[in-house]
């Protein structure tokens, strides 16, 4: 993903989700972001997505929402339960996520 | 930088910065990306740094603040403001900049 989160207004909420990868499984780690990103993009009150990983296998993933409500329900959503499992079992070694209140934004392009 | 960054327990802000990058001046930009990860850690209310970029040129940097003031003082530092201004002439195609209230948090590791 190399696109912008085209996000309103503020206020709004980002998930910041940083993660280090094991070696593991990179086909079925890939499938599964995937299938992760196209399904949280039909969530209510998704507004975007912001993605990428180094080649030190450290990734930063920021999903906007319209509120604490989308999130909670995301969160509780069969098909990411089954991911996060996974990803605790065999694709990360470590993450750190954080929920954040967007209070002021800037964009700037050529 | 590969570590994650070990915040307090929040509340705590975060300055969520995503860029493209232009295909110019890779050392002058890695070097100025060095200077500005040392010289923002010495900041007063610094609490930490992720970052990364990938291969497609998209690069996720967050830096998280004990307050709103650490964040102002660190956007007028001179050097700080001399970075941004060749970040737009030389080393960004595009960027978004946002500040957010991190109020929850969670760390999982093997």
């Amino acid at each position: 993903m190399t696109d912008f989160a085209e996000t309103p207004a503020p206020p709004y909420w980002a998930v910041i989700f940083t993660a280090v990868r094991t070696p593991e499984d990179e086909a079925g780690y890939a499938q599964t972001a995937e299938h992760m990103e196209t399904l949280a993009a039909r969530q209510p009150g998704f507004l975007g997505m912001e993605s990428t990983r180094g080649e030190d296998g450290l990734g930063i993933t920021v999903s906007y929402w319209d509120s604490l409500e989308a999130i909670a329900a995301w969160k509780a959503h069969a098909d990411h339960r089954t991911a996060k499992r996974l990803g605790r079992e065999r694709w990360y070694r470590a993450y750190r996520l954080r929920i954040a209140r967007v209070e002021r934004d800037t964009a700037w392009s050529r």
